[in-house]
């Protein structure tokens, strides 16, 4: 006989069935008749309740199991007179693993910070089961939006020799001896030495290599892992992050922006389907009317401005501002809020930035000083998404790359795209791990990753 | 009016429609009233025939566009006298980008090798356009599979302090000072100033880490990048490259064993019915008999043998081998393909290695000398699924680490899991590209990821 999950227990009702269940020991109420044994398997939200008579074998070696204890039990699926629908009237209980008393996570409440440092246990509570759940989800819908409408799915390269965004926030990757790595002359590191034969670092981005495979099949996406060296230490900054990036050929920055903002809905209705009790969770323990939030923005429109005209919002709104607002500088976390949580209610895709504060490879407007680029935000969060269309004209994008300081010869392959058939095509990135905590309510980055990466963390 | 994608257009044949399709010129005939461009969009492996009127406005500029020159079309979706079903009558014909003389993938045949250093452009050949959109197929039908079956997808972490197979092939991840690292009295790197602390490396496996959310959501499964620094130059070998790991609690390692081959068949049938066109050219030009390869794995049930038995039968078979055949020697891969495609011309699944070639963390069988392994044989390629039991017993766990010199207070969370409430489990890694060339029958490894990473070759 086959173990069945708490889940499809609970999904299926097969009651009067024989069943076996496998898990943890929640908590272990004992009486004298009979005793309760609440046990999770990770696959709901929701625990089982086993009835365990005292007329069982080795019923006072059961009764002794501590919490997280790990059991098999066989037995009969009743309705139950509890709460719960169902309980199991158990005919046997393995023992499959005890649970000494210093088991970190007894009944009582626990902080976030606390359940950071045992990571590799935290996916055993509530709140973490339901985040990885939902993180499951939201992976299963990304997929399946892409797939649905005709993207490839693609794995672009981790390590890499080119920093994409010019942003420097780099790590290297090397084999080199770290003590004493082979020096020229001049005392500089012979990179021809090294694994690669060159200086080799993790990416920041896929979307170059994206953008070749947009160029030969059309959509793509990418989903995979991106890295940042900043040495932050906020709730919203990893070191290692996930990113998905479609990259689409023949589309402008419009037709990106509503993919985005559609991507954004389609995830919120996955999550809203398949994780109930998850959310339900979430809205009742994490954050006060996220389920209500999340109605909303599936049926928001989300309102397109221009950057020129959030500047404007921002400056004649009369709100204080920490940080200054200025045509030319970027838009800061508090301003993006203001806009989508007080002035429009809802989502924001703000497009058309000063060209200065973006990256090379935008498509530029005939002003002369702003860019195709555009940044979807959302209430509560702020900038989920950043995209842009490419420039595709191969002059102009070598004549922004020489301006920037940027060796063109050292993009050969990038600029062949332009060369070689070139056509309009346009993306965006959006962090995984953002949206997590966007749909979930969780406050901080760490706790939506199973094991985080950040500056002097790399337990586990 | 929407671009229609090829595929689309060949799946609904939308006959006497307006249509839009926009693509890449394979080639252009030229003939006095009106000219024919084939063209492809990467979405199909069949390229859409263009017929071009002499009296189209533009038609002289349209006529001398070169092969690689991406065109956008309006036209008529109308029955073809040719081969083709269908082909679109242009009513007009917009030039998005000209493509040079001196474009690289001109008709002519071209090499694997020349290829390779144009892997920003192959994807744009029939070849490597069928390989990938396999290979997003197979990746569709690994997240399918596993989903289906309750299993959690999780991200384990590619930054790792760990050297969780201890084979010691790592890539170190660093900010610190590549000519200068700050040095301590003896000479050695404080690595506790770099960025994480500790030294750190990219990850060999995310095994250990998806352990821990086995013993917590019960099923999970992994689809990340692992990373091997060995210096080795073959044909199945890549720096990085991409691996599938389920992990699930409560499982035995012939539960594991099967749920390897059902996988394996799974993304067969997966790639025969959803990419049937691709698997057709790769069983005409790539690989004679694929198709036919492909169609009896899926039906075939897999042999079971245990490792003593495998080498009895190498051993007893009168075949020569280049590399010896002695127990407690691991098996080659010509051993293994005469396992598969000689002895039992189909999949065989190899169990109960000697403990001393495999991994510390293997559950160790009573008879002292094996450990609960398999690997999964295919006809062709030979392993392409490595498993195990997992030891869930502490102290045996702990012996053997000592045994091996490894230190047990350095895997102290991996050691919790059996500390706490600890339950047998079991699991497997899938190496993607290899399966990617098993169902495609392509025969490079680096032919079947975009951009691959090699010693000394980090082009892209």
């Amino acid at each position: 006989m086959k173990r069945s999950r708490i889940k499809s227990l609970y999904a299926d009702k097969p009651v009067g069935n024989e069943v076996i269940v496998k898990g943890w020991v929640r908590s272990l109420r004992q009486s004298k008749a009979f005793s309760f044994v609440v046990l999770n398997d990770g696959s709901s939200q929701q625990d089982l309740q086993i009835v365990i008579d005292a007329s069982l074998e080795n019923y006072d070696e059961v009764i002794k199991c501590l919490t997280g204890s790990s059991l098999a039990i066989k037995g009969k699926l009743v309705e139950s007179q509890g709460k719960q629908p169902v309980e199991v009237q158990a005919s046997s209980v393995e023992i499959l693993g005890q649970s000494p008393q210093n088991y970190p996570l007894q009944k009582k409440g626990t902080s976030m910070e606390f359940l950071r440092e045992i990571a590799h246990l935290r996916p055993r509570t509530n709140t973490f089961g339901a985040v990885f759940r939902v993180r499951h989800e939201l992976a299963q819908a990304t997929h399946k939006f892409f797939s649905e409408r005709g993207f490839y799915y693609i794995h672009t390269p981790i390590i890499t020799a080119m920093d994409a965004e010019g942003a420097g926030e780099l790590f290297r990757v090397s084999t080199l001896d770290a003590i004493k790595p082979p020096l020229d002359k001049q005392g500089k590191v012979i990179w021809e030495k090294d694994y690669f034969g060159k200086e080799a670092f993790l990416c920041v981005t896929g979307q170059l290599e994206a953008e070749a495979y947009a160029c030969s099949m059309g959509s793509v996406y990418t989903f995979g892992p991106t890295f940042r060296s900043e040495n932050s230490n906020t709730t919203r900054h990893l070191a290692e992050f996930w990113m998905i990036e479609p990259e689409v050929a023949f589309a402008d920055l419009d037709e990106v922006a509503d993919l985005g903002a559609d991507y954004i809905q389609y995830m919120i209705e996955h999550a809203l389907k398949y994780c109930p009790e998850e959310i339900e969770f979430f809205n009742r323990f994490i954050e006060k009317g996220l389920k209500d939030r999340l109605e909303k923005v599936v049926q928001s429109k989300f309102t397109k401005i221009t950057y020129t005209e959030a500047v404007d919002i921002l400056k004649t709104c009369g709100k204080k501002f920490d940080h200054p607002v200025e045509w030319g500088l970027d838009l800061q976390t508090e301003h993006e809020r203001f806009l989508t949580d007080e002035k429009f209610q809802g989502p924001v895709i703000v497009t058309d930035y000063p060209k200065e504060i973006k990256a090379f490879y935008m498509k530029q407007n005939s002003d002369g000083k702003t860019v195709r680029a555009m940044d979807i935000l959302v209430p509560g969060v702020g900038e989920i998404i950043g995209g842009s269309q490419r420039e595709e004209d191969l002059d102009k994008l070598e004549a922004r790359m020489t301006e920037l300081g940027l060796d063109p010869s050292l993009y050969s392959w990038y600029l062949d795209l332009r060369r070689y058939g070139t056509v309009p095509h346009s993306g965006f990135g959006l962090g995984f791990e953002r949206a997590v905590m966007y749909i979930t309510g969780m406050q901080n980055i760490r706790d939506v990753i199973p094991f985080s990466r950040t500056p002097k963390s790399i337990e586990f």
